[in-house]
């Protein structure tokens, strides 16, 4: 019984891992798009959501299956509520990049603002939040978990400027408010995204911390 | 075995609707405070987000002990799974409130626009789709559900034409710019509250359909 549940207990660590590569590969694929005006890129992000919903369809069955079958108990039983949790986590971001996508399309039929937010480190550290946010799963890494929950501090505070000084870009040059409002909305997204890498990493905390943190609540 | 698990089954769904009330309202009092201008409406509604996170982990927390001491299968487990995800959304559905009701407080400290965009309609339909989602789910109701998705488009429309009129307004009352931008977070966060809801109901359908969903999926 034990076996069986290692067993699956370390398929279903190598499937969410792999959905999560997927779901990083787009978020950064599309705000790419939105970097580079690049349309084509942007249109590749959009086709192809379905992979990830068969697979978060396929990780939710697998749990129910592995709830069902060897009833788990104790830190195992925490584990898969996790998984439960963090895939659809995982789902929700790749709708997200399909967002991402849809404005980089608008964008890229759009002229050229004459001001412009550099969304590269927001894109690196929102990825690298997430891709953290799994490792942290994966090993029952409660440091990296907390490392997690500090980026999303410093996602909120670029979220912020950005939307600080897209308006003010927008009082400046009233004829970019079209391509500047798709800007205010693509941070906005990012900032999202952090929030679900966080959703994570808090759920992770949870599972590993579990007790310590039910008990600062008594 | 089979009586513990039906009294804990009606004592998860008793908690969950009133989580679900919690929140609904909460929705309900920043959109007001948006409108009326309120910001001690609003105020109120920033207070008040610990009782929502505690009753979340709490009803994770029953969760998890139904199923380690119950060890629910097929339906039953499928249910409890559905609560876990539900429990999830009603909390993020509670952060959103509370994001309306910052922009509430911000909107009441800066002039009043010139245009407007009556946010009461989106309002009402959002609470709606919400307490049907949690309707459906108690009775198991699956028309119920797919009732709830297909308001789920309305929204999606509505936020389309306010996203569109509030542009329009943005250039021909750039004085208004900063109101207008808080206008069109409210119109998305209402709108991102009507996805949650959309998830419990689909988290419903598949519950109920499980089968035939998948069958489709073949």
């Amino acid at each position: 019984m034990r076996k069986h549940l290692e067993r699956d207990i370390s398929k279903l660590k190598e499937k969410l891992l792999s959905l999560s590569s997927m779901v990083e590969d787009r978020v950064y694929k599309a705000t790419k798009a939105v970097i580079d005006r690049d349309k084509s890129l942007a249109e590749a992000v959009t086709g192809g959501d379905e992979e990830i919903d068969d697979m978060e369809v396929e990780i939710e069955e697998e749990c129910l299956k592995v709830l069902a079958l060897n009833q788990p108990v104790a830190f195992d039983l925490r584990f898969i509520v996790a998984v439960l949790k963090i895939n659809n986590d995982l789902e929700r971001i790749g709708d997200l990049a399909l967002n991402i996508a849809s404005r980089a399309r608008s964008l890229a039929d759009l002229h050229k603002p004459k001001s412009n937010f550099d969304f590269e480190e927001m894109m690196i550290r929102v990825k690298e939040m997430l891709s953290k946010g799994i490792q942290s799963l994966i090993h029952f890494d409660a440091n990296l978990a907390k490392e997690v929950c500090r980026s999303d501090r410093d996602v909120d505070a670029t979220h912020r400027d950005a939307f600080q000084y897209l308006q003010e870009m927008m009082k400046k040059y009233p004829e970019d408010l079209e391509p500047l409002v798709h800007y205010l909305s693509v941070s906005r997204i990012l900032e999202r995204i952090a929030d679900h890498s966080t959703n994570i990493a808090e759920d992770v905390l949870y599972m590993v911390e579990g007790a310590i943190v039910r008990h600062k609540k008594l």
